[in-house]
């Protein structure tokens, strides 16, 4: 491994799979003694002895009596040793014309270090670009089963914060995240700088979820996919929840557009709050479940109402809640049409169901339209090509 | 004219007529020198005195040398005083079923002090019952030209109030206002108390606008039209924006369910926000221009996020926007059954085979925990029901 800590680069890399993400024992240990020795002591080749169990504990604050937190790494670490091949790892990487970038080295993100004891040991980054700051990062995430209103709503701010200059940060999921990244590397055009960066769960060399590899292999030739954990590691459920604090850690501003009122998108919104960093929520109607998280957040006081580019923009500039004044809003609001559809026609779009039918009495109570409106908005979506009659009602078409 | 207070009652009657809603120095005249001196100074049958005008200007807080607010006011009273005729007026209100509630009388809202030298002379009252407590009014409000989304969210949260035990307070007007009217007259079936109110900012003895006509007579049958100007009196503008001011102040929260980003609701809302009292706003699509009203006043924390009556029966009671919990709410997204795993426990499930089984060595490999660890997770996951033994090891339970 070439590079100017070459010793470094592969002692982090081996941590970093050794170690999980966050496992605050192992993070401690390598900022008491550095990647190298931190890594012959994990695997067991030398012993840390009492002092150093002794400092982790106060580094932990762990009160004296407990169970000593390095033996009980070490059992955690052991398992693992064996399969260490960080050259390995590194020349997967390199050949898919990654690197990796160590707190060490220049390219380093600066903003990471206000995760303090659970900063990542090192990022795994494929793709081109420099990881800009975080002043012009801002993430923008949600719900993996978005509805029309969600993606268009994404759609209209991750192309206005990428037409402002911002590079969009998201997760690589199916819904929001897809369509935030989707509506990034379409907007770009810039001749440097990532089109979008999407933090994933598992290795740079993996695309996942599999639905999304065309998608992720754009993000890799044009923007960047980052990960902690090296090639060839799954997404755990851990690994994403972990990987939320990376993604608010990163950016200016996280901003939900849709969420569930549990939902992953809403732990991204909960880190970014803990780091200080500003939150947005985009509304919705309060009988769409897809807003229920956003509405949680903005009811709890965790983020801000935000409805367009602009208001992102204007908390990643750190303006907080004041709104810059009135002008282009009023001009911004008369009717935006989604693909030529009124906002009736969305309501009754996002209203059918995608394999089944329907009634039109059905439709009228979900979508919470009158039954001549559900009718007549049937005709025009049959019309454009987005509603199907079938022997039982109404449905989506399958396009 | 009968009552415990013949001539306050006389006095006051015509000082509402003659002085506009507001109108502070005819207010803090009354306030000064009684109703019935006030009216006889307002009329011009008794001067004031030097003395008045400077107790007036200590009281209005006007910088002496300014021009004497006294006479700036009998100016503006005087082309009103050949139309004095509050007997008349009286009878018109007794005929029509009504009374005048003064601030001497038991029956007057304590709240509108709050108002302090904006509290209006008197209110002009159609209906039945009596005028509940402040804690027991919930003011629902909103644009003319509401959407069917507004129309349903409307809907339910008045219903829901009334169900509660709230009476819903609006102004009367086409669109929101009138379907809070509406959905509570429909849903009210207590024995006693006033099924909603309207705050107009004509007389009572009008029903304005034209089209609410069958509406208001019906509030006037089943529930309270609240006026502080006399029968007879046209809605001018500034009466409709000194209206929305007692709206406010009747009521423990406002809710705005749809407005656009200039409205008469917003006016409303800030006027409670003023006074101290809880305002709550409906989120909607931010491509709905009826929305953006509502979304300016979360953003710039004028309001609070409120999805449904429970949310404002929550802000009524003074609690803020603490939200009372998770309970119903979890049944839009159905609890998972891992969720309040330790974070080893969340480890070892995630590394848990689906189909497979594993063994604990394997386990402890994948999920980066100590074989101990392992042991003593599977058997808690089996406990809760999340993990099966199997011939060859272990894997997930199918539930």
């Amino acid at each position: 491994m070439s590079g100017p800590w070459p010793d470094v680069t592969v002692a982090r890399a081996a941590l970093s799979r050794l170690i999980d993400p966050s496992d605050t024992v192992g993070l401690g240990l390598v900022s008491l003694i550095g990647p190298v020795e931190a890594l012959r002591v994990a695997r067991g080749e030398i012993s840390g002895g009492k002092s150093l169990t002794a400092e982790l504990g106060e580094l932990l604050d762990i009160p004296t009596g407990r169970r000593d937190p390095l033996t009980e790494g070490l059992s955690r670490w052991a398992p693992r040793c064996s399969d260490l091949a960080p050259e390995r790892d590194l020349a997967t990487l390199t050949r898919l014309g990654g690197r990796l970038v160590l707190p060490e080295s220049e390219e380093w993100p600066e903003a990471l270090w206000d995760l303090q004891t659970a900063a990542p040991l090192c990022l795994w980054v494929r793709g081109k670009s420099a990881i800009p700051g975080r002043a012009r990062l801002s993430a923008v995430v949600g719900s993996r089963d978005s509805t029309a209103y969600g993606s268009m709503v994404t759609t209209d701010i991750a192309s206005g914060l990428t037409q402002r200059g911002y590079t969009v940060v998201s997760g690589g999921a199916y819904g929001i995240d897809a369509q935030a990244h989707r509506a990034a590397l379409a907007t770009y055009g810039a001749a440097e700088g990532p089109a979008t960066i999407a933090v994933l769960a598992c290795g740079v060399d993996r695309y996942y979820p599999a639905g999304n590899e065309d998608l992720l292999r754009e993000v890799a030739e044009r923007g960047l996919l980052v990960s902690e954990v090296p090639p060839g590691s799954s997404p755990t459920r851990w690994r994403f929840l972990q990987r939320n604090r990376l993604i608010a850690a990163l950016s200016a501003v996280t901003v939900v557009v849709e969420a569930r009122w549990r939902s992953g998108a809403l732990s991204t919104a909960h880190h970014a709050a803990g780091l200080g960093r500003p939150v947005g929520a985009v509304p919705g109607m309060v009988s769409s479940v897809n807003s229920a998280g956003c509405h949680r957040l903005l009811r709890d006081g965790t983020a801000i109402c935000v409805s367009d580019a602009a208001d992102v923009a204007e908390l990643a500039a750190g303006l907080g809640a004041e709104p810059q004044g009135d002008q282009g809003r009023e001009d911004a609001t008369p009717r935006r049409d989604h693909d030529g559809l009124t906002i009736p026609d969305l309501l009754l779009f996002d209203a059918l169901p995608v394999r089944a039918s329907t009634t039109v009495e059905k439709l009228s109570t979900v979508a919470g339209l009158s039954a001549r409106d559900v009718i007549t908005g049937l005709a025009r979506l049959e019309l454009s090509g987005l509603a199907a009659r079938t022997g039982e009602g109404w449905r989506r078409t399958s396009g």
